[in-house]
């Protein structure tokens, strides 16, 4: 199928997808100047007009007196001038949001559902998820690794073990998911059989795990996206969402990169 | 406890409880009449001014000439005018919703996490919910009865059986019953032993089923409520979710008696 | 200026300006099919498969045993399936809203500032407005045409003129409009003297009017435009913002005709 | 009038008034204990439990190691231990805004039209406000005063004088206030004249400036109202909307003590 190779697998059986996007880093210019009645001027150094048009500088060269020149293929070397990613750049320091309202990306998500239930606390998207009242869930589960599994034995305290808990081995974790892996088996098996047995799909999906996949369909503007990857790229976010948010943002980058480097230099 | 005397139980373990209300049929009023520059009037028919203020009628006559009088205790008889229920009832059937927002209710909720899923849905009201990364689960999960189970298996086909299922008996029933608490409490005793050996708590849960309970607060606007009971109290609704929006409708009638009377009303 | 070609012009200074949508009616179809695993399965009935493709059918025939049968170019006539105009009527009336939260549009509006003040009373539309803080407003002012100012007087009684009033003749009216316009260049003089003896901008628009032309752009989804045009292209709504909501219904039905054409068919 | 003893005034005609409030700093911590199931344990430090229950520690003492110890009137010193005001802090530092929604605050308030225009695009609170289509607006208008006036003309750029402007004497601002003041008189004349003449109301407001008063109930949770406060409390907020804000911080203060006292040291 051609569609999967727009596909980003995330965990042993996820993806994410863009299936669509609006606005761009212009757009979000352009928003900004309806306050001062003016519009998208561009990016970067200009090196000054000429009948050809307007050239974007190219190297940058410092003087003694500390201004900046850049080399124009046109006229020889000019004085730079701020390009608009000045005005990107503070307004998203500057906490002016709603700009960054117009532009937006439509993306599919297969995740666990323990994944969905943090994803869904984000209450400025929007959703369509598959339902298990409406169809039976396909047969796939979250395993972890045995490396995650060992991540948080030591840090994120809170998130982590049990007070009474002993220190988890490699040996007691590739046991653990054997058993795990055994459960999940007949968890499907007793779902098929109530099925089968005429029970109603709404009801036959008591006993699944929240460790099973879904999927849906997510909108938000870009704002509301980049709180999402503010709380879910944070350290003390859960591993598993985690991945889906490094996957989101890999994902939005090509697609807003002046904003999306805003982004990553306000965390760093 | 004295606390418990408060909660109304919905399903096996599930309750919900009022935390906390704000605003009031009256205040709803008010906030519409700031549009005209007035405030709260009274409900039903006055008397008539005097030095001594407006009286509540008592007792209404209906004349010969289908004009209705109440007695008043001032100036004896006075044809009725119509009191604030009027405005209400148009703010509530001509969709002026705004000032049914300056209203709401806070409400705790005990339900299985798949009624929990389609709660949160609903991203106008506020969420807190107990947090399986944080402390481990109760060992509470939700066992439909008999008659439940029966109640699906011939009307709303979506929600409904598979396709190539066999008709559902009162045998098979309870024989899928004595399986379902058979591996509610093999996955509680795999829970405990990952928990023990060292498994961090967040990743301990993932084989844990959608029926178990959890337990939230929820806080809304009236106007949020009412929509949450719309699509809740529907038919094609779960019949799960369903009676926790009859409680949750059950609950708030006393608390804004004349906004509720309209929401029944628009439903006969 | 090519760009203006783009305008569609409303009231006597205003306009508004289609920047761009996203999403269209199959992608709300693959958004609800989410919930069923599927995606977009195509439009009307269809006739068979063959090496050149599907081909939409032509004419539709009713036999005698009320079958409906269409004429199609390959196979010859065939019996007619339901396409997914179907499921999107379904949506449609049964208020499954949030698929058609999956398509938007970022329109421009230029406008009178009290149309503005309704407008912004739709919060789920994300905005970017001309400041008067920032940039001096142009001097663009709305006045009203005889006709309608003649319109209110006898219907729309809660919006229409005072108790005390006498009845507006055409020649009030025209006086009225000469009122007008004097009144809106003493403000314009006062407003630019002001400005020039050194009043901060945000202060010397103070006696500016509310029928003075401002500039935004607003973006909202798909659902979300429903619901203002609902409200806005009602009797009840203001005349002027009445302009607005038929201007903006023109200009999206080309964009989701299908979905607007269920819009239509709801208010007739 | 008894009410108006709660009115705050606010610029030359303007007032908040708080209408009603719910929820407290406890009512937080209970939403927040959810996630570990458990609910509001006290705050500050405590002295031990006895028969006759839990007491208050009064007096605090630091002893020679740097530890602090509470004279407690049942069991002598203790050492403190963090109350509930830590988790509090906790809270609201590291974002975990979702508790703050568990309380808020119905406000009322008459401004200036171009304060209610910036007030209203925070799209998270609730609005009802006085309607020009129903009822004629008061005469009232704001008129700043001279120190106001010369306030701006050296900081604040933004906003402040246009290029070609001469700066701003006291006397000139005198002189400008005098002329507002009539423009505003002759505005109140002609939408006097115009609704005797049977102008609509919604039409005789066109040139009514956006100085005049209007008045609105807006209700927000605590989470949005803070919001509120950080963006018009801040220096770059208009002086107008910051008086607003001002008051709103200091009717809030003594509802929610300690979340204000959080919020304040955020600032500093």
């Amino acid at each position: 199928m051609t569609e999967d190779t727009n596909k980003t697998p995330v965990l042993d059986h996820g993806y994410i997808k863009l299936i669509e996007s609006w606005g761009s880093d212009e757009r979000i210019i352009e928003a900004a100047r309806q306050s001062t009645d003016k519009g998208f001027e561009g990016w970067g150094p200009k090196c000054g007009t000429s009948v050809d048009g307007v050239f974007d500088c190219q190297e940058q060269v410092l003087r003694a007196d500390d201004s900046v020149w850049s080399r124009c293929p046109v006229h020889g070397d000019v004085k730079q001038r701020a390009g608009d990613e000045k005005l990107l750049r503070y307004l998203y320091e500057n906490q002016h949001s709603t700009p960054f309202e117009f532009a937006g990306a439509v993306i599919e998500v297969q995740a666990p559902i323990f994944v969905f239930r943090e994803w869904h606390r984000h209450r400025t998207q929007s959703y369509n998820e598959m339902s298990a009242r409406y169809t039976p869930l396909p047969n796939l589960n979250y395993v972890p690794t045995v490396e995650r599994l060992l991540l948080n034995s030591k840090t994120n305290k809170q998130a982590g073990v049990i007070k009474w808990s002993i220190e988890l081995t490699e040996e007691a974790a590739r046991y653990y998911l054997t058993d795990l892996q055994q459960m999940y088996d007949m968890q499907e098996r007793m779902y098929q059989n109530a099925l089968r047995a005429g029970v109603p799909k709404e009801l036959a999906r008591g006993h699944l795990p929240v460790g099973r996949y879904s999927r849906m369909r997510a909108s938000a503007n870009l704002r509301n996206w980049l709180g999402f990857l503010t709380l879910r790229m944070a350290p003390n976010a859960q591993w598993e969402i985690r991945q889906y948010a490094l996957a989101v943002h890999k994902l939005l980058t090509p697609v807003f990169p002046r904003t999306m480097e805003l982004f990553d230099k306000k965390g760093s």
